[in-house]
């Protein structure tokens, strides 16, 4: 989905959210489902807003993507967004699914909007039926703002086990008029590609159509969401929305559009960004592995073998142990079903160069572990050397603390 | 490769071993490749031995394993094995093959038999050079004897992280003569379906082609060896080597012999039983994990459901942590990728039905928690209701002790 132009510049926005484009207002609030977190979030635009969303690949799916699915291919259009954390409602039969159903209009009539302007979500505990005793007045109660404060009760609004806030916003200038992208995140376990728990929110002003906006985001998630690997676990439940108010008013944005790169960049930025943070926090992680393949038959075997490299739990966990440990690389590369030969791959990590044509160079040990304890971002370089491919993918360390959560956690 | 009758009884033999079988010897020996335990061992048959083998899927395959090959594809027939452990001769080029290739050929000196009937093999760290310094002499060492010591001898030189030995014989009757397999095995890390980081050596006296043992050991292969997993990962080294030596002296089996079953499963018996045991040895693992999937369209599905489940690590972190979370094993039916209906799937945790349909039923907490915490096999059953395809896989939970053995284990 190139353009005809070169990118515009395209800049993050300091303090930016999911309310610095214009139109846009969020809202989190305490019901009760959660103990203690806050557990239901709203965003509201002030016109209908061009949306897109794709949504988890696994087979088994949750009541609201149901929902939402239905809102959003109506019309292309949404209004309203709602979203509890604490109760997946997933699994949940009939009953679920007029649950959401009841999330949805109960949501429609508070912002007296149509029922299909209205997108519902959930995250949280599998298999348990919504408490609609909390979920309904809480709804009604719902009142959004356009402040900093406001996007990021919203975003605290749909955490689980995450440890930081997700927000990120990029600007960029199009037909002399700024547009923002801005976008929140929440997802730490069960992070895998196509869709893991995560769901992410995308507000933007540009002025876009709804299959245009559509498939820039299916084009997008694919290098980014679909990217990053916590666990492998794809959940019940993901879906990234992005909504576009139109309000920054500049001529209708196609690929044909000469600052159309600028647009796409900022979409992509934006949720490069927000899936990067999800990795970074993964479950336990206490740092952020990207993995960056070259020299493949084409991008789609680099992403493939970068994906298997950085969701080895060997490799993940020599990470954590500071261990430059190239033999749990290579051997991911080679079962990654991708097309390689077994002869010519180099393997760096950070700075170290580690393999040369599949074959071990000296390096130096304290200098491995040295980059491996020191930085935060663990850079992971393989060349195939038998094309031109490239690919990235992102994920974590794997620790003690993974699985302690996970021995514990219900989901 | 069903046969034509039903099967004669197949009996666990008490105290048995790889030199159950007539005709072969063991033994396993120390030479400093490792710090401390024996590392170096060697099946010697007195006659060359019909044999088969299955090898890793994995791209990138160790040097023996070429050399191995080479062996056993020239005649279909073995006298000798010699296997080192601490050192995989893996990612180590040419100077890796001319090792392999020196180990064999002293190996075939030493025990006077020509070149291609030796294999050779090697487990343990990846991407340096074999000390020949210390196999070279190692293998001139090496006095097989066709005592049950010797056998442990050899399972303990062919060990890495294991923690336990793993040994198992069978025999059954055919021809009314008594024929016996013996098996052993290595392999606790790396683990996964399509022979991860594990040895397998078995032998039998059974009288039988190579082509039909390599059929029988490649179907049993699937449904045994390759049903484990651990932790995902696929190992450049694991293969499995079956050695016939023909002296029960019965009539030459082939499917089409009356008592084929009773030999069938003895084989199929001696590789579930050292798969299972390697499952349980998983690093760091303290439960078995045995899945059994039934109602998928076919067997291969049935047997993929079955390995998703076990190799998600949200499952295995919940069985570590005595959670009964049938969510955590629906959501992994659902990304298996197989053909399922998300309406009709029932889930049971050993005794305890958790779901019924994909909607949860009420169960006892506290007797779900006891029989997690007190079971050393967890048995997990599904039911997609919507063939007759079933399978089984095996695995085992995911604790602290994996990560802290693989955070500083330098494989």
């Amino acid at each position: 989905m190139k353009g005809t132009a070169n990118a515009p510049e395209v800049i993050e926005v300091e303090n930016g959210s999911i309310v610095t484009p214009k139109g846009f207002k969020a809202i989190g609030i305490y019901t009760g489902v959660k103990r203690k977190r806050l557990d239901l979030g709203a965003i509201f635009c002030e016109v209908p807003a061009s949306s897109a969303a794709v949504y988890t690949t696994n087979r088994i799916q949750a009541a609201p993507l149901k929902v939402t699915k239905e809102s959003i291919m109506k019309e292309g259009k949404l209004q309203a967004l709602v979203v509890n954390s604490g109760n997946a409602n997933a699994c949940t039969g009939e009953k679920g699914l007029e649950d959401a159903y009841e999330m949805r209009s109960v949501s429609a009539e508070h912002f007296n909007v149509p029922n299909h302007y209205v997108a519902v979500t959930s995250t949280g505990v599998i298999g348990q039926y919504l408490p609609m005793d909390k979920i309904v007045p809480g709804i009604q109660q719902l009142q959004p703002e356009a402040t900093i404060e406001a996007a990021e009760a919203f975003n605290e609004a749909i955490l689980t086990t995450d440890t930081i806030k997700k927000m990120v916003c990029y600007q960029t200038t199009i037909d002399g008029k700024a547009i923002s992208v801005g976008g929140v995140a929440k997802g730490s376990g069960m992070i895998n590609p196509n869709m893991a728990t995560m769901l992410s929110f995308v507000t933007t002003d540009a002025v876009i159509e709804p299959s245009v906006l559509q498939q820039a985001l299916s084009e997008i998630t694919n290098q980014t969401f679909n990217s990053i690997t916590v666990d492998g676990d794809t959940s019940t439940n993901d879906m990234v929305v992005v909504m576009a108010s139109g309000l920054a008013e500049h001529e209708t944005l196609t690929p044909a559009h000469p600052e159309w790169n600028g647009f796409y960049q900022a979409l992509k930025l934006t949720c490069e960004s927000l899936a990067k943070k999800i990795a970074r926090d993964g479950e336990g992680a206490t740092k952020l592995i990207e993995v960056q393949v070259q020299g493949a038959v084409n991008d789609e075997e680099a992403g493939k073998v970068a994906k298997k490299i950085v969701g080895s739990d060997l490799v993940k966990s020599a990470v954590y142990g500071a261990d430059a440990n190239w033999g749990r690389i290579i051997c991911a590369v080679g079962y990654s079903g991708c097309e390689i030969d077994p002869d010519t791959i180099d393997i760096a990590i950070g700075p170290i160069q580690t393999l040369v044509n599949s074959q071990p160079v000296v390096f130096s040990e304290e200098e491995a572990t040295a980059y491996l304890k020191d930085e935060e971002t663990i850079k992971i370089n393989v060349d195939l050397k038998i094309g031109n491919g490239t690919g990235k993918a992102w994920g974590c360390d794997l620790t003690y603390d993974y699985v302690r959560i996970n021995a514990g956690y219900r989901t």
